[in-house]
């Protein structure tokens, strides 16, 4: 079986998660199983419904029904200690070919755990396992370890204009 | 019903086709109906197998079994523009609410179709299409009419290391 790779998509424009997305769908058209764990986030998207459209993949989140925007609770914290070690077993079991961490850097970012941590858990996972990790502020240790980064650099974007998140398109 | 949006997706990274596919299942899980266009691409991606995966998605290639890497013959060219005559008559008529242009720029690259007859045809869509433009090299008149625009810029990419092109992570 082939080497899979880890992938980080970062920066502040719209697409990372979406990017995601879209490896997860073209990943699964070629009879690929993903698992796709969403950080941070709990609320409501879309994209959850994927996972009853789509056989192969499997979505779950690991956040409460809001997205941190500054301190996080205990409970913030224990609720993504428990996606990590679920991940962890995931990464190590290798049923699915490609594991999706979304939102993981904004979950680094506010120390619900540590990048060694993740990197220590990538480096335990089955070879063939691919893996992708999103959200802005890559920390350096994980753009260092990682073998392809993006940084998705918003040159504009419509929220300046005072548009909302939009069912379907953001969320 | 709500006005649609112009986002273009560009830059050397990789992440632009994968957003835009991304960009497409959410859609569809929110029960929007998604036209995935691909131009200068003809090949037998995974991706096209996405068409038959979700009802609400149809997927059409507007280019040769090759992606252009040089010169475009007047077969290229001519595939293209049925492709855009096609695309104008979509967005017109507005039973898609969302259109991906995927690789047009690279389309506009080759002047396979002018740029100012690119945007003349997205005035003219139907007010609440969104609309969706991949590919490296966006020309700078795209990008200001854009409402969205994000740079996919390649910090890191295994390629580099030599590693080719995979089914279901690339193609």
């Amino acid at each position: 079986m082939e080497k899979g790779y880890v992938h980080v998509y970062t920066g502040t424009g719209k697409g990372k998660t979406t990017a995601a997305l879209g490896l997860a769908l073209r990943a699964v058209c070629a009879d690929k199983k993903v698992y796709f764990a969403q950080f941070v986030k709990g609320m409501e998207y879309s994209e959850l419904k994927a996972g009853d459209l789509l056989r192969n993949l499997k979505i779950c989140q690991y956040g409460r029904d809001c997205f941190i925007i500054k301190d996080p609770t205990n409970e913030d914290k224990k609720i993504a200690r428990e996606g990590l070690t679920e991940i962890k077993n995931i990464l190590r079991e290798g049923k699915y070919d490609i594991v999706i961490l979304d939102e993981i850097n904004i979950a680094l970012y506010y120390k619900l755990f540590d990048v060694y941590e993740v990197i220590d858990i990538l480096k335990q996972r089955k070879e063939h396992v691919e893996v992708v990790l999103t959200g802005r502020n890559a920390p350096k240790e994980l753009i260092e370890f990682a073998d392809l980064v993006t940084d998705m650099k918003g040159i504009k974007h419509y929220y300046e204009k005072g548009v909302q998140a939009r069912i379907g398109i953001e969320k």
